[in-house]
């Protein structure tokens, strides 16, 4: 492929580190366009909005680089930046990220940057998600490099299976430290939520979201326990959401005609 | 069963026709409590708030009958719900609509409505999402009654598969020309967006969101198809999204071991 163009988003905001590291990677294959939010949209799963007006802002206009900003979701930059940035010209590849914490297990139904690898996904360009495991605004993504730049080589340079993207996950330690790749299924657990419960000066009373993962899954072919013993974690993910192995039983018992 | 809990919930804000149709048909099975969003917040996918503070307002405290809003997504809703309103004991059952607007394909990604169900069943709930085709405010929801009651009957009744809850789509037709339940995998198919672009008294730009559904899949063993064909269609929905098909091969491609 002769010079490709690579859409690049993220739910950090255009001022995170990571989607900077991110966009000096990608760089180095050929055109980006970058459509970002202007805020942290972290947790907004595949949200759109369409109870407010959407800004496109230009931040940036050079040669072989763009940069813009919207006032939405992730999800919202991919749909914009196809039909108005790109002019409904498909990129050849959408990566999202790199997020700032984990997107392993069903974190990634949460997460703004896997909806919008899914959002492109759905459109039909390849994608991907790239997630680090570390929330620390000033992490450090130069021992992962190497690993983004094999993921954006083999995702130009291979079809992915149809109706699938990749949800990649990086463990937040030293360069010899992380084993390798591994391609893993995607962990089951669940956030065991905390509301922390205020009162505002004025008498209300109002609560604070916190929680915390707790795995339900300990099986080494996991996201979750691959990333844990420092692997690089690819996931192939498919936004068909049926539950195949469900259909019989199901058919057998809550079929009628009428 | 004795007398069984059950959670409802929307996205179309508390005061959608078709919450007050569900509560209504819940009414005969138990207790109901209702934790809904107190604006509509279509299209919120699995967005969870982070970024400012929730607040739990109390309309109505009965015998059997409790009900409650938040400024907050469904995902919200139902944390909210399960930790605080019910302090942590789980509820028989979580049913979330009757969404104004089909989920049936791809909408259930962007769905607040299926976003709740998915929820409840990342907690262990039976969970089932009800959706009419339909986004008239004042629809009249008579004719699908005996089936939500049939539904509801059934999944308190009967287990679900591990991980699974149901999104349950409705035809907008009269009774009698519903032509019974039929048990589908997911349809197939994208949004095609169009952004109407306009000029702010201010001479800023800004764009609506619009778009038409485009389906690719015409199988009848899809909801989609099985809906226009006036079935009341059932997809059995996991929150596992790995594509276990594609790992085999993505297995051989990308695994490295340093």
């Amino acid at each position: 492929m002769n010079k490709p163009t690579i859409l690049i988003t993220n739910d950090d905001s255009i001022y995170a580190g990571g989607i900077a590291h991110l966009i000096s990677i990608a760089k180095s294959f050929g055109k980006v366009i970058v459509v970002a939010p202007d805020s942290p949209r972290s947790g907004s799963g595949h949200a759109i909005t369409t109870q407010y007006p959407l800004r496109l802002k230009t931040r940036k206009v050079e040669e072989n680089y763009e940069e813009y900003t919207i006032n939405g979701t992730p999800v919202d930059c991919v749909k914009l930046a196809l039909k108005t940035v790109l002019s409904n010209k498909k990129p050849d590849l959408l990566i999202s990220g790199i997020n700032h914490g984990s997107n392993a297990t069903v974190n990634l139904i949460y997460s703004g940057t896997m909806a919008a690898a899914i959002e492109g996904c759905m459109s039909g360009i390849p994608s991907v998600g790239f997630s680090f495991n570390s929330f620390a605004p000033d992490a450090d993504f130069s021992a992962i490099s190497s690993y983004v730049h094999q993921i954006i080589e083999y995702t130009l340079n291979n079809d992915l299976s149809p109706r699938t993207c990749l949800n990649v996950n990086f463990p937040a330690v030293a360069k010899e430290k992380i084993k390798g790749i591994k391609v893993c299924r995607q962990g089951i657990g669940y956030w065991d939520e905390d509301f922390e419960k205020r009162v505002d000066p004025h008498g209300g009373t109002y609560y604070w979201m916190m929680g915390e993962y707790v795995s339900t899954d300990n099986d080494p072919e996991t996201d979750e326990i691959a990333l844990q013993d420092n692997y690089v974690t690819v996931v192939p993910v498919s936004f068909d959401m049926t539950n195949y192995d469900a259909l019989p039983s199901l058919k057998k018992s809550l079929t009628s005609d009428e």
